[in-house]
């Protein structure tokens, strides 16, 4: 058996139809499509009125969005499907000419393929009979084989979609549509670049491109690129391309199309959309259309440049929004603006204020941890990395060294104090956690509630976005009963710690920290290290 | 040495920075970021005045467009870009609390990953210190391991972001644009797939899905999916993953966000498109967003699917237009309307009418054409694939078979008739060239032009659209100079066109047709089977 490549599709040969039949059900009524599947795949503006010249291009599947994503006001007014990389057939491009052809007439956009030039010409031909006014255009962009009398079309073509539809849904006529999208050809000049190659529905994928490498001068069929080169990063990637486009284009300011061919990540374009904007050519960059996936080669990890000669007229054309999805717009390009960094991103350092009792207490919990280091890293390296008491002792030297700059005499200021003296000196999630918890205690200790009420406040917060919930394995195991019960006076708060403490030792999971990953057999039995440190910090302080 | 996979990237330390300056640059001026990389990379709106709610969101790279792409009026006010993968630090955060906030306060919009809640929720706090009203949601939409009393944050965040957007931007203040972002977080669910991993930057890709399998209930992180399961095509796929959400979700209208993971191809996202909606649970999908790659996870090859009830005013937020390319929209689901195909796809066929001359002149061409079948193969035979000769006779016979339905005594309409035939019976690329051959010499007949002129007529269209040029060692070499002399009478044109014919002997290069895939040296020295049929057909025609 075969193994082909998995992909999202399901028979072969209905991809395309299922794939029209979803983007025309999420078009918002934009689309409608001609009744005439498996053979006849034409998508059409729903809202059309032959008032107008009809704008129709199409070719093989394969690339969308291209072509039928660029259906609508002010692009295309048709968009004529083939199988996956196949040209339509001349019935069904006649079809699509048909549909949407009034007295205006209708400007067919063609690819420089052999199969759509003649399918789309002698349809051309057939309206012809039935007296339609039908004019046809042969885009040809690509100057990967420069010295090829025929270029090929790639993403290129969209810039005539856009300003010949443009000047099409302004009421232009056919001859004025005509010479516009010739005009534009005549200008843009593409190339494009992949590092590997792409997966035809139903084939096994080709590995072509060896890894290191890359392809330079690339179709959008799958078809092997002019040459393949050594692949040294985005800059030099970049610099093959422009070296390319630099060679056939004039000095003279331009808009680029940045094209995804459909496999490079977003971040991968968007760097080189920045390689492309510093290079020196992109000094001539006035515009730019994407970085999008506007005219795809299936799932290929590549990318194609386009780039045409800016003038005010056409520049108005880019730029006219139209309501489609698949046009990103095309936006003037600047620089990377910075702007400065705002103030207080160096933490304003509390007066420091004298306060014998306070400093007293301070002391005496920092010495408490310290005092339990060992036997905390011996409980936890029963279910953990054996870590609390050397984190929870560490953290309180770092206090005691600090305890003279401290704001000792306000409370508010205090706690945020501590907040900001763990969060740096603490490290982990343990050590961010302590901070939210002292900051919001800090805040609620500033409206005025009780010490109770304060530390509750704390908690919350410490919960909240910690995420740990009582019963969870944690300490506010410990710390929750305590507090909950501390306007009752502190012994009441140790019996409390004590009790829930204990009470980890019979919790068979651990919803947070560390502890999560350890199977419930281990756990048993031991009470959670960061509830027993509270539960002794209470003890000790009552003693 | 290691080998990494092939990306469009630089170092992979300046990745991120690099991206988004290249984001920044094409932002048309709708951005800025400040002026605190490496470490602090915060993305803004450039027209901020602080005059409402700020939005500000952000995690780890990776996941473009998000969170730097949905930055602007109607969305986010700022993202906070971490490593790929990884979360901002608490400094990052503030730096971009502290550059955005105003009076009206902001909201965090955080994914629910430990890393971003601690890092966001800490910066939360230190801005509170500085008297800044600062919220935090955390999005949890995941619904791969229902179980966990913590959902990780997927798509699903882009909704928070459009309908808080939209309120902020409209001026609500801050608590109402945090109670709405809690209810979209309450209300929205989400399911991920991919058929392959992602490749984190500077990282070998791990090939951990094989062929045949996909993942289910996937984060955004290349972390492995809940599950792996066979894959059996696109319906199959979606329905795995809307058994997941439909027991997730009520039986209500709802809207769908649909997510490509960075690296499936449009048409397979068209091809999801179409099962989704087709589904029992797309009855229930009024509204879609995308599919658009709007939440990646690098460029894997997956999508997620997000669902959130309606109610008409979070309808009113999410279809309101904002202008960003990263945004496709919101949109209104409707059926695969399909319109009747138009009239004129049956061609009409002519009435016939006799016209003796005529009659036997195409009679005595025709013959001349089955008379010489065996040597224009033989000639063929040396350069191509040795069917011109019996391709011509087959058209041929084809036209005596057809004689009496052809309208004989109309040369309009004669030419078009023998081009539909044409067309019709000889296949390949010269059946449609001569087809074209023919509609554009009836065409140019019903202009009243002289017999040359109208032959002329035709030549020229059939090389616009073929694109072979005289000496490009086609039939064009014999019938161009043949047709160019045709006022002076039959054997000027014979004698051109043999001249012609011999001519294409000494080309060594065909620059159209199949045999521009020969070498030269198999070409020099025999004439072409197209221009060889046209001169042994004028001879004929005068002996």
């Amino acid at each position: 058996m075969t193994h082909f490549a998995t992909q999202f599709m399901n028979k072969r040969e209905n991809i395309v139809t299922e794939a029209i039949d979803g983007t025309v059900m999420a078009s918002g009524g934009r689309l409608v499509r001609l009744d005439g599947y498996p053979h006849i795949r034409v998508v059409l503006r729903a809202d059309w009125d032959k008032s107008r010249v009809a704008l129709v291009s199409g070719g093989g599947s394969g690339h969308e969005p291209a072509h039928a994503g660029f259906v609508g006001a002010g692009m295309l007014t048709a968009a004529v499907c083939g199988d996956v990389f196949a040209s339509p057939s001349v019935d069904a491009v006649l079809a699509g000419i048909l549909a949407v052809t009034g007295p205006a007439g209708c400007l067919l956009v063609v690819k420089n393929y052999t199969g759509d030039r003649l399918n789309f010409g002698l349809a051309a031909e057939r309206a012809r009979a039935f007296g339609l006014k039908v004019n046809m255009v042969i885009v040809g962009d690509d100057i990967a084989l420069p010295d090829l009398p025929q270029w090929r079309g790639l993403a290129g073509t969209l810039f005539v979609h856009k300003i010949a539809g443009h000047l099409a849904e302004a009421g232009h006529d056919l001859a004025a549509v005509t010479e516009a999208a010739e005009r534009v050809i005549a200008g843009t000049r593409s190339i494009g670049m992949s590092l590997d190659t792409c997966t035809v529905p139903g084939s096994a994928k080709e590995n072509r491109i060896a890894p290191g490498k890359a392809e330079l001068g690339l179709g959008i069929h799958g078809e092997p690129g002019v040459e393949q080169i050594d692949f040294a990063g985005a800059e030099q990637a970049m610099a093959a391309m422009i070296e390319k486009l630099a060679a056939r284009t004039e000095d003279v300011p331009c808009v680029a199309l940045l094209n995804n061919l459909g496999g490079a990540s977003a971040l991968e374009m968007s760097v080189l959309t920045h390689e492309l904007l510093r290079s020196d050519l992109g000094q001539r960059i006035k515009l730019i259309v994407g970085p999008a996936a506007m005219m795809t080669s299936l799932e290929m990890r590549g990318v194609s440049i386009s780039l045409y000669p800016l003038t005010p007229e056409d520049e108005l054309a880019l730029c006219r929004d139209v309501a489609l999805p698949a046009w990103p717009g095309c936006r003037a390009v600047g620089p990377a603006v910075s702007v400065a960094l705002p103030d207080g991103l160096s933490p304003i350092r509390p007066i420091p204020s004298p306060h014998k009792a306070t400093r007293e207490f301070l002391l005496k919990c920092c010495n408490i941890m310290i005092s339990m280091e060992s036997d905390l890293n011996a409980l936890d390296a029963k279910t953990g990395d054996g870590d609390t008491g050397s984190t929870l002792a560490g953290a309180a030297r770092a206090l005691i060294g600090a305890i003279d700059h401290l704001p000792l005499a306000d409370h508010t200021q205090l706690y945020r104090a501590i907040g900001l003296e763990l969060s740096q000196t603490m490290g982990g999630s343990s050590g961010v956690l302590l901070a939210i918890f002292f900051a919001a205690a800090g805040d609620a200790a500033s409206s005025g509630l009780t010490l109770r009420d304060t530390l509750m406040a704390g908690l919350e917060r410490m919960q909240e976005i910690g995420g740990a919930k009582l019963g969870d394995r944690t300490m506010i195991d410990a710390l929750y009963p305590a507090l909950s019960v501390l306007d009752d006076g502190l012994a009441a708060a140790t019996a409390a710690a004590r009790k829930g403490a204990e009470h980890t030792a019979t919790l068979q999971i651990a919803r947070a920290g560390r502890a999560a990953y350890v199977n419930a057999e281990k756990l048993t039995g031991h009470t959670d290290p960061g509830a027993e440190a509270v539960a002794r910090l209470f003890e000790a302080l009552g003693s």
